[in-house]
């Protein structure tokens, strides 16, 4: 077998892999906007599907680690080209993280639904963070799908954003709570619901940062790298 | 080069890691016992030197990270010695996480002590919580240093324990919040502590799964296997 056709082969395998962990990151990204739909509708038998759900998520994290080292093992690639495999394995991690986060606001609304009316409009509370971090997701999926350094820089400024209304999300239902006590326990499960949000913007946040390990080499986790190349870009 | 060889560097190459991983744990373990301390004492200089010393748990994360590949390129392990590498590269993202959890501990007990005196006394609300997610860790990390499969078998029972623990503190601090509607913003705090505590059982747990996966060679992740295991061992 010469170098080349083995690293063909290497190629093949790692689009098969990478298509499949967009395939994953696709349920994971439905799962999250469902969840969203059933606490907006407090729709128990949407939820409890959710919920039911997550095993197909956490079979594909399971299947895809399997996948990734058996191409580790069969293709002993280089430096440059297990970087993107050690990458993919992290991506899988969070994208099975991201499941989890939403079968916990599918948990949520099955618990406000059973309370019944409150005097918070909880769905309204949360909406404007859902669709940032919703958005994130599908940013970050994107930027792996394409390998789009540039977007990936982008969407790391965006997860302030989101910890932002997370912030303010809190003082709002603190006041809510402050002015009603009896609306505390339904406050407690949106504050959860936000909670979980604010989490699904850090993972998509990490897989951003694996998009940039990937197609720049650089492992950017926990530095101001996305921020001073965004500066740059504004400045010039 | 002979195969014999490169197995003896593979060896001592893991060897070096698994002790790095082990020093890295250590320094996690420490920061989550400092933090609880400076949640109960209210030590404010205490809480930012956790919050700074984060940065060295980042840095080892990134190295080990770096050092893991690095091993893999170099030796190209075959199937049995990467399940090994790739289950310490899972141990190593899990502690990174216990310094994050840690790091929000220490930032509440900031905003408490800043806020004041309050009708909650919040330590003694997660006290044995604390100790219980403290001893899955330090129990953990005693069986990703001894490849203790049964030790870690026994401790993933533990995290239900931790679960149920969280699930009682919320109440109790539910009625806190309704019974004295000042008490909510300190309440919340503590709510965020005892999250940050079940999230380090969470991990705890993790890393207990890949102990079994190093050493059984199955990957438990979302199954009952532990629990059917320890059923086998009671009824015998």
């Amino acid at each position: 077998m010469t170098g080349e056709h083995s690293s063909k082969q290497y190629d093949m395998d790692l689009e098969t892999i990478r298509s499949k962990v967009l395939l994953m990151g696709g349920l994971v990204e439905s799962q999250f906007q469902d969840a969203v739909s059933a606490f907006r509708s407090g729709n128990v038998a949407q939820a409890d599907q959710i919920i039911k759900a997550d095993e197909n998520v956490n079979n594909l994290e399971v299947s895809l680690d399997d996948a990734c080292s058996h191409l580790i093992v069969k293709r002993q690639p280089a430096a440059n080209d297990l970087r993107t495999v050690m990458a993919t394995i992290k991506v899988i991690t969070d994208l099975e993280r991201v499941g989890d986060e939403s079968t916990k606001i599918a948990r949520a609304a099955k618990s406000i639904s059973e309370r019944g009316v409150t005097a918070i409009n909880h769905y309204e509370t949360i909406r404007v963070m859902a669709a940032s971090a919703g958005n994130m997701l599908h940013d970050a999926l994107d930027a792996f799908a394409r390998l789009d350094g540039k977007q990936a820089i982008k969407l790391i400024a965006q997860d302030e954003a989101v910890d932002h209304e997370f912030r303010s999300i809190m003082r709002a239902l603190i006041t809510f709570m402050m002015e009603d006590p009896r609306t505390i326990s339904g406050a407690l499960d949106t504050l959860w619901v936000a909670k979980a949000i604010e989490r699904i913007g850090d993972h998509a946040k990490n897989i951003a940062e694996y998009v940039i390990y990937i197609v720049e080499g650089k492992d950017i986790r926990h530095t101001d790298y996305a921020v001073s190349r965004l500066d740059e870009r504004t400045a010039s």
